[in-house]
């Protein structure tokens, strides 16, 4: 059966239903969309950040990525549903899929086989509207700085220094780069524009890092959108008072979508900025929701472990003082013959040789999480049918030659089931373990931050006020 | 109390139990956004269709309109509401309201004073999602056209002759006209483009059309998006093979959409076209569905009675079999000082003569409706304060000369209270005639359906699979 | 033999001898270009105008044009050799061609048959680079202008509503309507630009009106390149300090050009407004050349009498205080069957119906020269094989009725000889009547001229630089 | 004086009478532009070449290029006069200058103090129209390739892939990138496009290495303007037959031009290609002209001799089979001191450590010219004031220790007088060495030129028409 058809026979739950039961959530904090989807309301989510016991987070990552793919998405639901199995509280918490290039070149990234999250069709179009809003927000802000410049431009935006684009959640080659404003004087100013897709939006990026609808205005405040004419000044998404306006389109966005997999337990899916230009993970909210509803949190990042678990530590972790507990490294024994030299279409014949010299990037990532950041990690070989026994002999030895456990796991095909030995291992690491890694580099304190911090105190005015009044006088200066 | 005051004190009723309730609409198939918005799904929408007895309708229509305001949301819901107030089973049908211009010039859409639709904020800015997916429908087509262009243009496109453009829900001058395909052969080739809003999207006028998916689907496939440089070949949306993409995409979009009045009256708003480029009213399925459930419907059109209720009439009555028993004709006693020559600084002095000479223009729509259109009208005054009593006495004796009954409505401050008068009015009319009206000109058969029906015939296959075989035919006869 | 034979065998001779034999011109007033084209100095230009008596300007003009061709260049050039022949000391005057158009559609425009101004090939490509030193001049005012704006744009132009677009002798579609200054902030800012060609450039128009260097320069100075974003502020030359150098690129191209006939008798050349968009006939300098150094000079305006006559004579006789002493109106049997509703392809037949239909035509024209503009008129019928005798004799009895001379001329395959008749009688005329016409319409002296007089008065300076002075006050009063 | 002050002061001679007492050219074979510029036929061109006897070629050249200014042009003009001056028939040849960076950032290239060509103005300004006939040439091509685009591409031109942009002989950053074909289908495509000033044009370069009217238009053919979209296949201009016009837009422009030094002594100016992007030297029209005519010529090339003497010897006179005899490398003593590590503005005083690290510059030049090219070389130190005899001296002695000979020449303020040393020693290496020089890489024969002798033995046609045929059929064949 195809992913899409064992999601369609999926025997759903009412998530309103499914979050009472499992969690205590009372049905006037989450608002339906549609019988299986809801939203959490920030007020609940606030309740909850008041109490003091947090879950332990794990954090599924993976080998370099190839064209074979390695399933880090399935690897969390699966992980997940196996830890339920195993009579452990756990919740998974994703990325919600870009239409763009679902119309495109990629799937869906709602899972696969048996382990997946589900309505699946749902998730990868419309799903409660996130990216419609961000696209609506972000491309808010790009039509009051071509407004303001319309209305006689008293910021003195230099037009050719303009750095927000505008967003549509679609692959579209002709958008890429445009010139708008043609057609004459009613229409504005001339100039070089494009498109990006939604989630390259740092609309999007901010939206996943902002802890609640103030600091979510705050953040977008300070979006630099363009600089004057003297190259160097810039202008701010506040100086234009475009945050509050979008604020207001974002606030239903900003509230974790609640979903479930195909085993019935609850998934949070919420934000899905890119891991090639933003940090590649889901939402903050939605991971501290999670963490403290549950005992466990399963969580994935974009890419390679050497990107993707990389911005999630120094960034997401830092910015929400987050702490995974371990990592699950993700592998495949094609993916590993493909790092050895194999082309795509004979990574199904057994190869010792390929596979063994593949080993050398699993080997490297596992360094990193390691020795670099300081933490657990299991590999988890995400089996294929055609793996032979030796090839998973000999990934298992040399793994253990590092001292690191390799699990062979078959969630694809048997769901949580499947992944219950790689829940126990994960189990008993993470129970035996305070939470807790190395950052890779220091995260000194932004001019911003300081000029804030300083503002404040003399001006006795929230952090962006102030700041925009000494930036004034900074400015004066010159 | 602003409108928005007055909304967010509404006591409203989860919508899930008032449609039961009202309307024994069972839960299973409507799909709740929140606690307070529904989409009814396309099953039930056809179960009703099955059903004999439809209700009255009655359209709401008004004089040419002015900047002093007329009222024909506020007037449709306090009609509702007051015919629900004397028994009367009635729902009322709206339009979606454009995100566009709310950022822009205009208020938003859903009534005003005490006869609103709520929940409004929510109304009037994301909803459930309908224009956005129509504004992804939309840019899928148009990504599609330029993507075959890039690939070798085998349908041979002129690129200067491509008449479909790009919708952002937006008003944004500086995308009306802009050149795209910059920056290298990768992006596609240059050409000139720009940005509708959505409303005036054709997909939006479809949609609105369509009386089922399998309809919809035809109708988009049915778009044309260009010419080839022969200048009269046309290239179809299903020449793209688009349409079913499109259509999936609005799989949610095409389901009605269910809220509630100020007084717990079931509403629905569904689709929403301009009126100056396209029919300019609610969906076809949306009035469907509410003459199927209710025993008098309440509807209005754009603009005035001209334009707005001969589209209504000509366009969406004809394509959908629908006949209106009678027309509420909205007129403010400002609003015809306005067409008699007052600025709109001096609308609030009483002054008869003015008002003798705006008069003119509510006959002339009054004439329309009764002689062209064969309808009985109600002129209802949607009263302001400053009207003075001389005023409406006037009004109500020259409309009375002219064999019209004229009420003057207090619905905005007093909500279906104050429309009681009007809706007994128009009850003695609508249940003592059959619904009927003639058209203004002879509907010809357009020349695809009689390619269709004959290529129907010959070749055994569905209407546009057949015609394509024709038009490819007729094409190398040339 | 086609015209470019007749052309390439003609006897010419030295023009530096010509001039010196025809009208004692010294050599070193004369810069040659190759040995049979030459400008004539402005110092001996200054000369001749101190001189008392002035020729007769004979003015050539024809019936509205058609397909069919009329030949005023033509008969410009048999009527001056004709002239010659008859022992008059005559000058013909005509406009430089396009190179523009000759790329395209249009053929040379250096008479035809036996009446050609040669080398006729020179003629028609760069000739004495007139064209291309305008082309320059115009274009460096307009990149003055995107160099201003950036570098700051002091001045405050308003880049959508810039008027000078840039020009380039050459029929090319695709520089009619481009986008400027892409490609990043080093290239200025994007603006919506287009290239007109030459001859449609206002610096044409200049060129052809200046009496001398300084007259160009002022008015060259007072060229509207833009207006600033109030809408009203013109931006002028002269405000960019353009105009200083635009004259010095032009110090060459305002001397007159000498050429000969294929009879070896002087034509000055020079200048070539289009008549559509500018006043369409040679400069006032060569006119004003010719009169002082012949007894007789023969000039033409483009296209019919009505558009061409009518700027000769409101817009250059008046600029310049130049009066014809007579027109010549040119018509062709063929193009009057034409105006009478004959097809392009039956013109060869003889049709005398047709032929008194489009008599109306040459009536109207002659009206106009006769009784609106007091000039003496005489019909010349410019011969082609095909005519009948009936025709011509038909022609000649209804202008006769008018009172106006008819006279069958066959220049065209006779040079000068072929003229004589037509010679004779516009000499009959032109010595028997003193030079003068009445204006259509009254000249206001336009504001800015009075405004130029009272600044010159107050401030004593001359008249540019005291007008801006002005200017700049009134615009501190707003 | 100034440059200018001094070029106004000179007493021109008639470049006709001229050109006949120095070289007995026969006034019928120059075509005069006033009275000081002539262009020579090139019948008489063609005469000059069948004669046995050349003169000896003497390069100008010089070390890397400083703000502070070497003075090849200068050297170059001084060095011929004083050759003259010796009673040696001498002939100097010269690029145009280009009117673009004029109203740009350099001055004039027309020499300066006392070695000077005139007319110094015209030179500067439009010359004898060559540059505005090689722009023409260049824009007709460029419309040729849109036009042909409109009206259907039967050639199948990508146009993503036209790599003929516009020429305009100015320097307007605003026109370097823009888009062209906007306003509606009867302007073309779309495409993106750009301006190169003229000197940069490819058809100069061409007309620089033509060697006369039937190898122009060939060459002018074998232009590839763009690729079809499988990105390979060039399109030619002749494809687009448009190497004819081309070359009859071309027709005088291909004639040398012939003025005068300060001290009456021919020169001829012909041509001016970019050093940059093409090969930076005068014409080999003009070259072997004066070859033939005189017994010395006296040229230059741009930049330093690394970039100009490369391109001079490897491209001009390998396709030209010309050799020069000896090399002058130009160096001021300012320039060596930048070169070792002074500012501009402290360059006139005395500073022999700067300039003995500068030398390492005028070495390296030197060491190319003597051991790559074979050539023999003399220094000539182009005299400023504020030199001190120890600069010269220590300059002079680093030389000879190299083996040559450096002179301090004072043409600039002097004259060919002030060069007569320098012209000694260089008479007296030319005259005891045979010229010739070594390449600094073989020339392997193009493809194409292989193609078209094959072609030709094949079809027995010219090789432009063969080849295409040969072409056709390869493209066929894939």
């Amino acid at each position: 059966m195809s992913d899409i058809e064992i999601a369609q026979k999926a025997k759903m739950k009412p998530i309103i239903n499914l979050a009472y039961e499992s969690y205590g959530i009372p049905s006037e904090h989450l608002d339906p969309y549609g019988h299986y989807k809801a939203k959490l309301s920030l007020e609940y989510v606030d309740t909850l950040s008041h109490q003091k016991n947090d879950g332990k987070l794990i954090l599924v990552s993976a080998i370099s990525p190839t064209p074979a793919g390695e399933g880090k998405t399935t690897t969390t639901v699966g992980l997940g549903d196996a830890m339920n199995r195993l009579g452990k509280k756990t919740i998974i918490c994703l990325r919600e899929p870009s239409l763009g290039p679902c119309f495109g070149l990629k799937g869906g990234a709602a899972g696969g086989g048996y382990s997946q999250v589900v309505p699946m069709e749902d998730i990868n179009l419309h799903f409660t509207g996130d990216f419609h809003a961000i696209g609506v927000a972000h491309n808010l802000l790009a039509a009051m700085i071509d407004n303001h410049i319309h209305h006689g431009n008293a910021l003195g935006i230099d037009s050719r220094r303009i750095k927000w684009k505008r967003v549509m959640d679609m692959n579209d080659r002709s958008l890429r780069e445009i010139t708008i404003g043609q057609g004459g004087s009613s229409n504005g100013f001339l100039r070089e524009d494009g498109f990006d897709i939604v989630v390259a939006s740092e609309v999007m990026a901010i939206l996943c890092l902002a802890i609640n609808r103030a600091d979510l205005k705050e953040r977008l405040g300070r979006i630099i959108v363009a600089y004057k004419s003297d190259k160097v000044t810039p202008i701010y998404a506040s100086d234009l008072r475009a945050h509050g306006a979008m604020a207001a389109v974002l606030k239903d966005a900003i509230k974790p979508n609640l979903v479930q997999t195909l085993e019935n337990n609850i998934a949070i899916i919420h934000g899905g900025p890119f891991a090639n230009i933003a940090h590649g993970c889901n939402s903050v909210i939605a991971t501290d929701t999670a963490l403290k509803l549950a005992d466990y949190v399963v969580t994935e990042a974009g890419f390679g472990a050497d990107l993707g678990a990389e911005k999630f530590l120094n960034i997401k972790c830092r910015s929400s003082k987050l702490a995974p507990s371990a990592v699950v490294l993700v592998a495949t024994i094609r993916a590993l013959k493909f790092h050895g030299g194999i082309e795509k279409d004979h990574l199904n014949q057994e190869n010792l040789e390929a596979l063994e010299a593949g080993f050398e990037n699993l080997e490297r990532h596992l360094n990193n999480i390691n020795v670099h950041y300081g933490l657990p990690a299991v590999v988890c070989v995400n089996h294929f049918t055609f793996d032979s026994d030796a090839e998973t002999d000999l990934l298992k030895k040399k793994c253990e030659a590092l001292g690191v456990k390799c699990i062979v796991s078959k969630h694809w095909a048997q769901g949580g089931k499947g992944a219950e030995e790689l829940a126990e291992e994960v189990l008993s690491i993470v129970d035996n373990r305070k939470a807790g890694f190395n950052y890779l580099y220091e995260n000194k304190l932004p001019l911003w931050e300081k000029i804030k911090t300083v503002a404040t105190k003399i001006y006795g005015a929230d952090g962006i006020t102030a700041g925009a009044k000494i930036r004034a006088e900074i400015a004066q200066l010159q």
